[in-house]
């Protein structure tokens, strides 16, 4: 009887920690949340990131309008009820894979400030790497790569961000790239350099 | 601008795949979905295969009710339609996971096969590995590590499973597990043997 309760004991001590994962994966587990207009470079940027740190050998994922919008958030709508509880699930899920030890980026406009901070406010603060993909409307409009800048102006789509809906820009974003003027070599490096600076990566010989 | 075009479509042809983040890890992404009563193991089979993956270096995680109820999910009770997508949204998380490359495994009661299946629909057919933790009621009522069951009888919980609502048995799951007769070790060796049948890890030496 007292033997059982040991061996229970046991069990519970061999649980698997995030440490445990962290060490194997030689990385720490953390969010990075890309923020900006539609067009601005946020799924190109976070998938070049994702590029370099795949070479470097570290587990990353990118969650994006692609593998959400159709699946997890799919019974979700355009609404500011569902707008919220779009980001409010991103940051819950991310959450869960930066505790799996994994780098795990999120590629979504996320327009209100008070989402964002909602989803930081889920994270360990020095896990939380909120990148400002700062590119002018005018710039991301004349790209138009999905024509929805397009559709916008006619009138098709209503409440678009930067359109007809506002675009809140972070006060204190840990990282601001101005993704109008530099290379996506440039962009992507200077994530890279934030994550090593804040000890989340090791840094390449 | 002919060379504009082109550096875009380099960016596209790097961005990391599926496989690739597989073949870091040296294992396939994949989900274990493990079924039974409350009190029947789940989680703790769950812990226990997750131990032994990890000291074979393979990156895994477990969702459970701690880690999603309390986040994700904390905005779903237990009505019909909120137990639908409570386990809806988890077998969405867990394709996402899998995408990402990693093991994950699932413990929760998921006491419909309509459900289960839903979620085995998301996933390919040979990165789904139910597993039935098959334990008598009576001995999971025994047990009843979280007093769960004690209130279930005094009509504190409604619809509690086993009790006052139904268990659905997979017909066909991949593993069956008797986890009332066999040790946690037993139990969570002949998940791994499965796992290796399969090709989901490669066999240790």
């Amino acid at each position: 009887m007292a033997q059982q309760k040991a061996t229970n004991i046991t069990w519970h001590e061999t649980t698997v920690t995030a440490e445990d994962r962290e060490k194997l994966l030689n990385q720490k587990g953390c969010v990075i949340w890309f923020t900006g207009l539609s067009g601005s470079g946020k799924s190109t940027l976070a998938n070049a990131v994702e590029h370099i740190l795949h070479q470097q050998r570290h587990h990353t994922y990118v969650l994006d309008g692609d593998n959400v919008r159709h699946g997890l958030n799919k019974n979700l709508g355009f609404s500011p009820e569902d707008r919220e509880e779009n980001i409010r699930r991103i940051g819950e899920v991310a959450k869960l894979f930066a505790d799996a030890g994994t780098i795990v980026m999120t590629a979504f406009i996320s327009p209100y400030r008070a989402d964002r901070d909602q989803a930081r406010a889920l994270i360990a603060e020095d896990r939380f790497v909120e990148v400002f993909v700062d590119c002018p409307v005018e710039v991301c409009e004349e790209r138009d790569t999905k024509g929805l800048y397009k559709k916008a102006r006619a009138g098709e789509i209503k409440e678009f961000t930067g359109i007809s809906a506002p675009y809140e820009s972070p006060f204190n974003p840990e990282v601001t790239i101005n993704s109008a003027e530099l290379s996506i070599e440039e962009c992507a490096g200077a994530v890279v350099s934030a994550l090593v600076k804040a000890g989340l990566v090791p840094a390449e010989n």
